[in-house]
């Protein structure tokens, strides 16, 4: 389709949603992607990088014009908008904030002074506000001859002449009432306002928390400066989950899109960190290198003991860090949950110790190793468990993200654990030095 | 605050949202669960029930009488009275949907017709809807006078004779609209219309990809049954992410609530086939029975191939469940994606491949042995990353859930791999059989 006729590409995506075109535009490769873009030229829909992975949103706006892209970023909501100035560099976003409005430019650079993942960078700054004493009817009329309006709202806020944020009627509520009636005797309290600094994730715990479909976000002497919505909210709470799914295994930030290069950097600063804990592991073996040079079994079967118990620790701690991440977990309920880990590991360590002594002892006709081994893997169960639970809670009071560290502390522990309960074991019952 | 004043209490309680109720319900313990809950009495807001583990909500609904739960029942929106129905059984299900009026009664019982999971299930059946050939003014008029109207809404429904969905109008659109304009003249298409037995998670894919606050949910007629809200969806959302997660973690649909033998005998499955998976390596590492007893240092520095190999078939494992659970990853971009996998793999091998040789010779003051650890970390790495992209694709293509059982195939793979690769590199070397 792409070699150059405008037209029939036109008719193509003129039919997309913004979210299809950036599903197209993340499926071309990188050269096509850019002639895709010159080709459409004003006709592309800037809102489609909202959809896109970064790197790609980054290399489409330095391929173009900042003259293009004020035209575009001029009959786009606030919200997306900014979300596509942020990721230009300085110099640009002034450039192009100077082409726009007065009216526009004030309010993205409003949203674009409050610090990244805050509400404030999130908001949109387009909203309906009303004075208390108007009627249902005046609003209705308002809303009827104003053309300034947002896209789509739903609800509209109450305010006093210095913006402060009074209420907040919902449309329903406007349309279900009399024209006679004031706002003031429709209005709610709005219960929860979000303050424009307040961390993105803990606006969407609000959200969540009370099942709302936008709110008011209000700057530091409760003047009302933009609204927050749900969609927005949608996509933090997504992008949080996905954080905790790559932190857990060990991935940072790559996207899908990302190269060989760039991806293999961000993946080994965890192998690397893995590498180290490995050499210490290896080297509690080392200790023991005369008792598995005269049982060699011992040096068959040490993984299985180590392996278990890394297996319950992460069993544990991704209950653990997700726990946190939902604060569903928190000191009212610590102990109980610690005991109960507790208690989990005791019983897996007896069941699966009498399992591998029963195999092992089977295995290498030897009693004395099935003891040994089962004895190993209820402590390493034990330590596991507490492994599991005690880390996370540690690193989270702490102050660290849960996520990111607690996998190599907690396997640090369990090969350790495993590799020294068994061996050390084994050398003392057989008595080797 | 518990031991028996009710008045005390129910001031307490009284300004509760359901949500905050939900979280005080869960921080209690057993006993004094049930006894705030029989204490409230009529005045316990069983929405509250919708914010807690499945495992209380059964509990605290054994304990009410069908009598209370259909009196409570009574007042709550359809998708939250469905969400507590669905969880008790087939019997007090009947007897309380006898108790409810006619329309009540029909309502619920259609919604708990489809299966679980189903948008039918999670929709609400309350709606607006009004016939195209109606004003703005008459919409308005209607909205001012019936008393039946849902508790909130954001869009009124335009259906013909039949109950056929013909289109939607936007509050604000209705707001903004002259008295005197048709229905048919503002309303829009409803793009995304949802089949009541669509997947509750395609349908949060559709509110995702569109950005939706509401969608009508329809029959196979395309007769409008009742909508779903942004709200459910947001639940959905972040309960497909919290699977996923627990999935890769090895854990099954435990609850931080559920005791220590119900926790334990999830766990146990899992833990289960890791042994027997664990049992194969260790077998792999008795082949070379006879090359260990020769050379100790070979079972000191094993597991660190074994385990570096893991931990990278963890990285690309983790990309790949994510990318295929949001869709990312699909038929069009599978083979670049594969391809860099392997780079990487390739690329961080080597990295790691003379890292570990360098200190492993080192160590053992031997270059043969780092040389070989060198040769067969590059090996398991390369195999780690075909592993970790090709058995998640593999799992999805025949249909498994890749979140569920990747993680074991892959470090069978990555565990066997680096063993095999290790031990036997070494024992052709050095000629030891």
């Amino acid at each position: 389709i792409e070699e150059g006729d405008r037209a029939l590409l036109l008719e193509h995506v003129a039919d997309l949603h913004a979210s299809e075109l950036g599903d197209v535009l993340e499926a071309l490769q990188i050269e096509r992607r850019r002639r895709l873009v010159s080709l459409l030229g004003t006709d592309f829909d800037l809102s489609a990088l909202t959809e896109v992975d970064e790197q790609i949103r980054v290399d489409i706006t330095e391929h173009m014009s900042n003259d293009q892209i004020a035209a575009a970023i001029g009959d786009m909501e606030s919200d997306d908008a900014v979300y596509i100035l942020e990721d230009l560099d300085q110099e640009d976003q002034e450039e192009i904030l100077a082409k726009l409005p007065f009216v526009e430019r004030v309010r993205l650079r409003r949203s674009l002074d409050y610090p990244e993942s805050t509400a404030g960078r999130r908001m949109q700054t387009e909203f309906v506000a009303v004075p208390p004493f108007w009627t249902i009817g005046q609003t209705i009329d308002y809303l009827r001859e104003d053309t300034e309006l947002p896209e789509s709202f739903t609800q509209v806020f109450v305010i006093d002449p210095t913006f402060r944020l009074l209420g907040a009627v919902d449309l329903d509520m406007v349309l279900r009432s009399k024209r006679s009636v004031k706002i003031e005797a429709v209005m709610r309290d709005t219960l929860h306002p979000i303050e424009a600094e307040m961390d993105q994730e803990e606006a969407a715990q609000l959200f969540e928390q009370y099942n709302l479909l936008s709110a008011a976000v209000v700057d530091q002497n409760n003047r009302l400066v933009g609204v927050l919505t749900i969609d927005d909210v949608v996509d933090v709470i997504q992008e949080e989950a996905e954080e905790d799914i790559m932190r857990l295994g060990g991935v940072g930030d790559e996207e899908l899109s990302s190269g060989v290069l760039r991806t293999s950097r961000s993946r080994m600063v965890w192998l690397l960190v893995n590498l180290f804990t490995a050499l210490l592991a290896a080297s509690v073996i080392n200790l023991f290198d005369a008792t598995i040079q005269q049982i060699v079994a011992l040096a068959v079967l040490m993984p299985i003991v180590a392996g278990m118990g890394g297996n319950a620790g992460s069993q544990t701690m991704t209950v653990t860090v997700r726990a946190l991440a939902t604060r569903d977990l928190d000191i009212h309920n610590a102990f109980r949950v610690i005991r109960r880990e507790c208690g989990v590991g005791l019983l897996n360590g007896l069941v699966f110790g009498v399992l591998i002594g029963l195999a092992a002892g089977a295995w290498f006709q030897d009693v004395n190793l099935g003891g040994i081994i089962a004895a190993a893997m209820l402590i390493n169960m034990i330590a596991a468990a507490i492994a599991g639970i005690l880390i996370p809670l540690l690193l989270d009071r702490i102050g660290a993200d849960p996520a990111v560290s607690s996998a190599v502390f907690v396997t640090t522990v369990t090969d350790i654990t495993g590799f020294f309960s068994f061996l050390g074991l084994a050398s003392w019952w057989f008595n080797i030095h």
